[in-house]
């Protein structure tokens, strides 16, 4: 303790890293950001921009980069990116900044990425399934899975799938990502031996067309699935990295 | 109509037939049966066993067989299906019986089925699907059309499907049977070119399994689907049976 | 595949054409555009344009076009239609265009509809309920079948019904399109002896509002209707034209 | 008071009579009845079977015919029937007791029942709708309306509603009573010019089977209805009543 | 028939007129007006402005004015009522125009409304429930009923509902407008012996807030009450027209 | 701890009193008691019978016996009740044992029940919410406090509750349980100025009659009220304990 | 009653407080204002902002301010507190004005608030809830209540609950909002012996992210919890302040 | 393929085993079991006995201990336990059978469990949960995963959570399954960085008591979580059980 403050008398530590050390979290206007959730859960914090506005994005972003090195924002518009990239202009000049869809990522310079010993499927059916799997795909590229991704895959056209059946089989772990009827999920999961986390997308139209129908058809699911909400790309992601941290923990267990 | 009088005073017919003639429906303390449904609809009248006791349920089959040669019932249990035999024995002895799951039909002696040109498929995804695929088959049986029944091609293992290919691109019609998350139908329509009807089967548990999440999923599909109620195998039945007339007739049309 | 990488080369085929027939689709920046589907499954590949931008539907009508001669769009506004139309005098310029509501149709110049030897009657309760009934009819004049299109026949006012009785009975298949109470394809189906596909409008107010209240007493109608889910004129359009063409084979079976 | 009082001393009234004079309502073990509520509202208190053990309901209709000197029961069962018998052989045998389905009517020894000038039609779609418009049925009758019954009426077979056509203009207001689909009541205010209740009827299955569809179809409808919830055949044969009543008012007071 | 078209040459009809007389409705580029609608069911035909254009809704509103001489609106924003205004002061300027919250009337020059001998009474739990009870009240007036109406007399506040007591007993028919709870018709009817109609407002908050509390709890009330749909002002406001007009009858019946 | 176990040593303390004392909870084969639960929470462990077989039941009301003096049971049936007595007869002669509709309440010899100074009004609309409202009161008496027990006050007739007004005026919390469409706890939170917790019931039939109707009326409610579930009359009245027993507090606190 | 008009004559009372002091409310152009619901119920009138104009927003506002020296105003935007900020410059030019997110506050020159002794925790699970939260707070303050704030303590990271134990034991009666899947009440429930009021939130996304999935967790909680309407921060602040009014009424009962 | 022949021929396989090489599955009149699922998913294929006769119970039992060396059945009751017992007598002598709950597992003599090196964690809120987790545990044991299980930790009394801490940390993996509102899951994967699979459970009462609330609850969860349907313990461990074999193949793959 006494330590954590001479290294911010000397300048080592930010207050702001330190709060975030004390505290597990830091506070400022534009909210909480808690920066000890990656160590405490293994699993990056997300600041979901949706609902808030282009002044507290760029805030949290901020005490983000300051504190973990990185911040990962997920359901974005074009007014959150803009505040986001000159706020980075101003305070964080050296720190990139990478769009996906509704997704962002900035990292501090000089910033490493881990790396894990495990590969993650992201399998869509259409392309209005992409910023759904494109949530995924980020947090899993940050804690350092590989991800192979497979679009397209719908089931109203079998042979696609099946052309991709090696790559389906050559994975550790299996996001697949489907609306409308959410059929795909069920069916890839008939045709490989890992673990398969099924996303409902709220696409589709009329009744269950909310994503209540592919929800309900995951949950019924005659094979093995487990289950997220509607369109929670993060969660999914999250769920498999830390399958893929297990994965590769074994791994590292075993490799000594 | 005075020659229809003349008729049933000459004993050529029963009142009872006089009546369904003339009403189009005959009325007795069992309810109602509407012996002229077929003329006007193309498709039998059925019996709904489930509901009614076994003595109303024998006293309407009597009078189906009486005023059309044939009875038809859905959703019978055990103790319909002995009042039924006794009440046949006592009052039509040289009429058959056969049974399929919950679904029964009696002809009278002599009674010639119709038949007409063209082939409905039925398909199931599991055992737990059969009865509801049976009220389909009957149905169809009896219009006349061919059916070829192909069962336990449960999307968990798409072999099974691709092993039935051939005879799913043969028919002319298909009725689908699913429950669970209901994802047949929408596969199989994308391996064909002809009309599918699905019907969602209450299998299944938890959320969505009274046959929900099928339903949905159906109306969700992102093939070409048209749709039925929940476990409403002799409505399928009928609705494919009407196409197969239009089929049947466009042959005989241009045949001549 | 030699020859057709020929064809290429000699400037008969362009690329976009070869990948359609190699791969079944086309892939470009607006999404992907199923070539193969109407090949695969009989009926047009349609393109959605709720949920896309101005560019992007004209982005994929364009390889409509190129690779099947025409392209069908549903739920269009203004903007797309601007959109296209530009897209269509810059590229396309002897393209023709057609806008039915929020349906639109362009066929490359020199297209030839298909014909099909059945008709279909689409019919509709009230004014609400035509643009619904307009993407139907559409898909349906796509594949060359006969429409026979009835309109504002609502229930309220049964002698109107009546008064189309003779038309409702001359014609193959019938798509009726209904909201509020959605009772109009029950009353129909009593009517005559051809396949009925019912589609439950989205209109109306307070509960059920939503189509619900169609949609459930559609599922539950005491005729014989199948059903496709709130809105869904196009499902409900290649459902009739499957059946459609199916009528059309066998009368050009035994017409031989 | 002292009056009501002396009565009792004189034997002239029963305490039982005193206490439903005096408080509206009387309570004993079965549970309370409230005398009253004929006079205060207009139509009969109704003894509601269900859920209440035979012992209860025979005690509550003794009550009943003590107070008032009718009882009137709906949703009773065999054993609620057989020991309302038995405790009118013993304790009223002058009674009269009628049953129509599950409902049950006693009377009184030389009970009178009141007349109204004005006729209320009770209509239904089908056999299964029986029961609950006995329930209406019974509770017109013994307001004293007159009750013209039409049954069997389902849009199914538009006929049979227009060849009632005249029977269902002749009346001042109409309860039509329908399951399934529930669409009887709209096509049948299309037809007339006087008030139409409808009363949805738990009967169908699969989705909506439970009177959800009907019950949303007649709140939806098109026409003009009022609309009471699922099976409640007795509070539509009420709210009739009170119409009746009106009319009948209506009549004396211009009569006079 | 020809009769009908010399009083179009000579004039006397004009040709729009005509058309109403002979198809019982007017079809233009606006959509479809029921000029024969009151005739045929008591009640004057309603145009739902919400979802048309100003231009629709003022081309239909002409239309209702030249053939019945009136022309009533419902859910009218501030654009469809100038549009009504502007159309009114070119086409017909003699014509008088009333506005009530949502609702608008306009009568032609001379144009005399019916009356009945009938009193109905339209309450409100609230000021929110206003807009929908304005559309009951002017429906009435139209109909000729005397409308006596009470405001804010809420269950939370009893006191005020009791202060109204009499002018509740006073009336032929209530109907009661309210949200959240939607408990005041309840409480009405157990206070009166005239028929109460119970109209769900969408007013609220959180589960239940569209009216659905309201809607189920009028629907389960504990006294006799028929319902409408959420927000249906209109319907319920021609329901009691209709039993205003069957009191008026019986009066007049016996009043010769 | 060490003595503790001497007391278990000196046969001071049971085993069973010793694991309750140090767990908090004792376990054994019937499943697991919370005996520290009422000094935790300040309100008793109820042991809810429904679910549990008879000896499940038994047994672990002697646990509860054992190890607080006192066993509160909620939902028995006759079974549970024969099975409590006969063990209670072997295990606790000395117990005493009170049933209240479906709760029981056994007492150690010699225990003495809590006595908090403040009084809860314990309110039912209709007899079908009795067994509900005696859970809530049980726990009430339980923990010590005055119950004012008020029935059959229904807002059907509202003279019944103003005759009350001075009872529901007099008491420091009231807990309201009614079914159908509930309104009564809104009435009666308009009528008084002390907290009001209402209890919805599943009486009723149709749509809402499984307790929804009334649930989503009471948090509609135009008043002030907090909520719990359907026939909880068990938690409404721990919670209705609890402010009680900070009632009781304050008094205390200010009393000194 | 008189001396109120004495007193209006000589200036002491404005009409409208006279009016709100003899009807309990004041009814002007921008609504109605229960003046006396304080004195009735205990808690103050609040003003709802949401759906109404900024001129009847501050026109309620101002009567409020006349009639008892206070106007609460809840879920306010801008525009709403603008127009209330002139309208106060006008009229009330001494009166201050304080805003807490949505919810405004104003005091007339010289308005003493009450104090109650008692004190309420109000208790957050994360950001989102902070205005739902802010209701609640203000009304407590308003009425006098000591309000212990306790923010950002969510289940997902229970060392922040754990760190706060203190506190929370320390009040007398708590009030827990929370979003997504409500946890919270239930956690603190289980750590505290006071009345615990839960507050579902309508935060979250996908299925039951309209706060349904908070408020039948808090419904279903496994502690003693009571519930109100999803964003219901007024009327659990409003059942809390009843509770504390009855403990501080208990205290001055026993203090005297 | 001739090789099989001759081993049947041989005697070596039987007829069944041979048609379970061959087509993966071998149907017989109890219907069909999938003997090939555990090679091609790496789950055993569980017999689900609800719903069954005991004789096919039976019969599918004797089919899996023939081709696989085991059978595994869920959801039976106790005369599907007696009819396999006596059926294992009679045609397995040394088989052993194991009953936990309602899990039922049969090995044949000489079975050898494989053994996978990962430990998964399944945890209980309550005496409620057992039986659905017991299906849990019964996979993870069968595929040869470490079971550590954690019974009786609601999330009602904290601190029993917190005394496992130490266990919860310690595994690869968490299955957590809890009923009500379902919170256990969310605290717990709160505190440990392994993927948690929550699986709710359809214990509780009321509105949501049916596993609703805790479904919503768990997909709403503030932590990372994927969930299987309601009572769905056999997905849940058949999930963990495909993320154990990922570990144990990585720890194998690193190991060599």
């Amino acid at each position: 303790m006494r330590d954590l403050l001479e290294r911010v008398a000397d300048g080592d530590l930010t207050p702001v890293q330190a709060e975030a050390e004390l505290a597990g979290y830091v506070t400022d206007d534009a909210g909480r950001f808690d920066a000890a959730r990656e160590r405490r859960r293994g699993i990056p914090e997300a600041i979901l921009a949706d609902g808030k506005t282009p002044a507290q994005v760029a805030g949290l972003a901020s005490v983000a980069l300051e504190t973990t090195g990185r911040a990962l924002l997920t359901r974005v518009d074009d007014d959150h990116a803009t505040a986001l990239e000159s706020a980075l202009a101003d305070d964080h000049p050296a720190a990139t900044l990478e769009r996906r869809g509704s997704t962002l990522v900035a990292h501090a310079d000089g910033y490493e990425r881990p790396t894990l010993e495990a590969t993650v499927g992201v399998v869509t059916a259409g392309t209005v399934d992409g910023p759904v799997a494109d949530e995924t795909q980020v947090v899993l590229e940050e804690v350092g899975a590989t991800v192979e991704r497979i679009d397209d895959v719908g089931v109203a056209a079998l042979d696609r799938i099946l052309d991709q059946l090696e790559r389906l089989r050559a994975v550790d772990v299996l996001v697949v990502v489907a609306g409308r009827e959410g059929a795909l999920p069920t069916v890839v999961a008939g045709l490989v031996d890992v673990p398969v986390i099924a996303v409902p997308v709220s696409s589709g139209y009329g009744h269950g067309g909310d994503g209540e129908a592919a929800l309900l058809g995951m949950l019924q699911s005659c094979t093995v699935l487990s289950v997220v909400n509607v369109d929670a790309g993060f969660v999914a992601g999250a769920q498999a990295a830390l399958i893929a941290r297990a994965i590769d923990a074994a791994g590292q267990r075993n490799g000594d």
